[in-house]
């Protein structure tokens, strides 16, 4: 079938590629010409010969409402909007109000893989009418990887987004239990290889998942990470879990540990910690680094 | 080669048929006659024939040290005892010494697989001298899975457990974030599948791993855990994998949370929850059950 | 001054007194005509004289809106409406700019002080424009505590809200931090007399606070809080407190867990941990209650 | 009374003024001559007249084992070692056992109110027989606050310093929720002035405290904290709070969160977070400092 395809970065591109391979029609459209098959949207649009039209975009959160706008305007009743990007699901509803005036329908598909999907095929998890999924199955046929797994109706719009989200609020929370258990064999000064323990993790263990392969590329390419900050940037999806979570009146406490931790990596100073440590000079009489517990205020005495 | 094995329950009785599948002998020992291949404990080392002899101790935490102070009296210099339980690392290097005193020899090794080791062999890390772990050898080869992984000599005497023991830990974070994505799906309402969407995640995803695969078959079984009660146990590593991060001065929040969770699944009433709930009603004047915050106090007026 | 005061409830009745007692004239209206000292809104309005005429409103959440509206209709330019009620932050600015529309100022005022407020004073959070805010501060002066402390204008609309959502986000954490010890306390079977140990904790610690006075007042009615369940609400500023630090990417740990505390207080069963039991069982192969971690699956073996 | 005491630091020595305040005999000992009493342990004991002779050791921990073993040599049967130090209660046992071979007494005695204990009084928590408690008990009363607050007899050796324990593992929690809400207050700029918030609190609230005055005392002589850093030592009774709520399964979650916050403030970087960021780097493809989600990798097209 025909697809237009707005956004061919690392994701958008490599898409693209992987729906072309399976035997599709992709229009894509990017910003930048030189990767580009229209010229704008209106041409993108214009190239799709079928009836419905149906438009995948894939470009980041901030450009997706100028994208769909643009596209109510191409568009024609019946056509479809997937938006594959890292949208909040509360938005899905609203682009999908907003389309719908026009009679255009709307899936909402989160999408996991990153650069290995090309390769490996990306998981989708999507949402809509049933008729509308089904009318773009082809696409997500030849996006998911082989095998029985990696696609998911998960419910009306809104739904696949929201899987996407919960599935990332995990990832949070497996990543945090990985590094965690990496600073311990790092700072306990027993395991003589941490880089070799984790390999041997790989199989035959109850932990083994495709992030502890990639964790142990990374330790085999540098053993110590010494080359890495201990920076993580937050993308959104993590702190949507904690507050879905919390108008559900779910505990969240791993993955609320996880995204805390990525805001403490991005300090230089903790506020929070002055305050701890502002509190224990008044109580504690002491200098401020190094500031001692006021039980601990006796010098030390020698006999 | 030739082995003693010491407990023949669940782990054990599996690890004796595989590793007489590989080819090597085995004189297994359990208090089960039934099972058992000696009639004791003298009886079985009595059945081996080489030199040095080797005795793999598999039977549970409280059995481990009555096992290895017969074996000091019945074992010769140069044999070798491995412990291959949920041991505590800072008990091997203690037993380490005690067999050490008879020329003993002695390796400590963590073991991985529960119920489908026999099949998709054990993860193993050891922990001991290099020559010692040597001449086991031919046995880790025999239980560890095919290929590159699974096996890792983690360094001296105690470091086995002890990267079984951060294994674990990890382990309780990483089922702790499944387990916290699952309660907010199913929770939200949104996604009309939870099974679905788990199963959807198997391919193609960020968070694909075994404990996936274990927890979809679950599901597949009981969509919405019905027939299962949230009430986890702990077996200690959770527990010592925390304590080994406060002596090391390493924060790890996510696996205390899981830690602190299982913890709470067994209490059928808070006491902590109950100091809230007085400190609620004392400031706000309230019935207990129900205390309201002070502020909430104007009963609702309608106009 | 002359105040309208819309909520006669444990709050409102009693502000309705303190500021009786400090010699302004109060008009109270409730929907419970017994206690109400107009027969409607309009009469209220009605029975003040000055100008410009101040209402306070202090209804529970889903009443303020109903009421704002009504008395939008009802007020004049230049009359002053304060919010006194548990709002969030949110809410204020749209209320602020909904009176605007009709020249009616709006002052947010969060309230602390519960069923003491009568006697102690209640401390007051408000947010306006400086000059709304001082036309109504001798109603502000009539309610805060005496002494230098208990009232604050913290900033532009809003900021009140903020202030009291954030004091009730602390709260949280400390009444979580004295819950914890004392179930320690209760658990570990040392120390003699609990309610004791707390009591002996007013005065020379530095854990001195009122939430302990409050704690200590109910271990003495009850000494192992036997007649109370350990079950706590929450009332929105805690969710709140910690929606606003994830905007902010400010890491609240210990909120988060004393939010999540409540969360899990009020569930019979927890499906994050029915999850967490369907794993152990799938990879340990045992009974579901008392499922054990596959390490520990040999059955105990004598010697 | 007459009491020997043995550490003059900033705890010794302002304990020795308020018991001598009280009228008592104190003989202090401490390895600075300039400010001790006697020359050598030796002296000090040879100093005190009556039978018992009663012994308080104030010193670092480090310190508490070479004093108690030199004490055993230098006093009688039936004399009183009180350890007033920060040991650990697992401790105590252990050493009034040594102590009890010569059929000295013990008395361990938790200690509480920092630099302002000379004036306020020092909060006591304190184990042992109440026989031997109550023979120190003139010593206790001149050390305790006045009113009917500050001392406890929490039960048996080691109770004292269990107290003490619970009590700083409070502490922590408490210190932590008011440094959340002070970095929330902070960051989220909505609040003009922070400490006048934090000021306002001091009466009529909830979370009014003495740590909550000691907080505003800092924030008055540097409004943002501007001249501390964000480093916090432990000084291990926050550790021990936690190893013993794991040892009776009681979920800590505030206070373990405010014990990992402080082991945080202390890393220049953290290998858990190299550890996140080397995982999203694998499976994101973009550079590590920045590395985003791989939803997040299409670039930004422009339209």
């Amino acid at each position: 079938m025909e697809l237009g395809l707005v956004g061919l970065g690392k994701m958008g591109g490599n898409m693209r590629q992987r729906i072309r391979d399976a035997g599709h029609t992709v229009v894509g459209f990017d910003s930048n010409q030189e990767i580009s098959d229209a010229k704008d949207l209106a041409d993108m649009v214009g190239q799709l010969t079928g009836a419905p039209k149906v438009v995948w975009v894939m470009v980041p959160v901030q450009a997706i409402d100028p994208v769909v706008t643009e596209l109510a305007e191409l568009l024609s009743p019946g056509d479809i909007v997937i938006d594959g990007g890292n949208s909040r699901w509360t938005d899905d509803t609203r682009r999908a109000a907003q389309l719908a005036e026009k009679d255009i329908r709307f899936v909402d598909c989160g999408v996991s893989g990153g650069v290995w999907g090309l390769e490996n095929g990306y998981a989708l998890m999507c949402g809509g009418d049933k008729d509308t999924v089904d009318a773009v199955m082809p696409i997500f046929e030849a996006l998911k990887p082989e095998g029985e797994f990696g696609f998911v109706h998960a419910g009306k719009v809104g739904a696949g987004h929201f899987s996407k989200m919960v599935h990332n609020g995990i990832e949070y929370g497996i990543m945090q239990a990985y590094a965690e258990g990496y600073e311990l064999l790092e700072a306990a000064d027993i395991v003589d290889n941490v880089p070799e323990a984790f390999r041997s993790w790989r199989e035959g263990t109850v932990i083994r998942s495709w992030l502890l392969d990639l964790l142990v590329n990374a330790l085999e390419d540098d053993n110590h990470l010494a080359k890495i900050q201990g920076y993580a940037d937050d993308s959104g999806e993590g702190r949507w879990t904690v507050e879905a979570a919390i108008d559900n009146a779910v505990p969240v406490p791993a993955i609320a540990a996880a995204l805390f931790a990525r805001f403490s990596s991005r300090q230089d100073d903790s506020p929070a910690m002055k305050a701890i440590a502002a509190m224990r000079n008044q109580f504690g009489g002491h200098a401020v680094k190094g500031a001692e517990d006021p039980s601990y205020a006796t010098p030390p005495t020698k006999h």
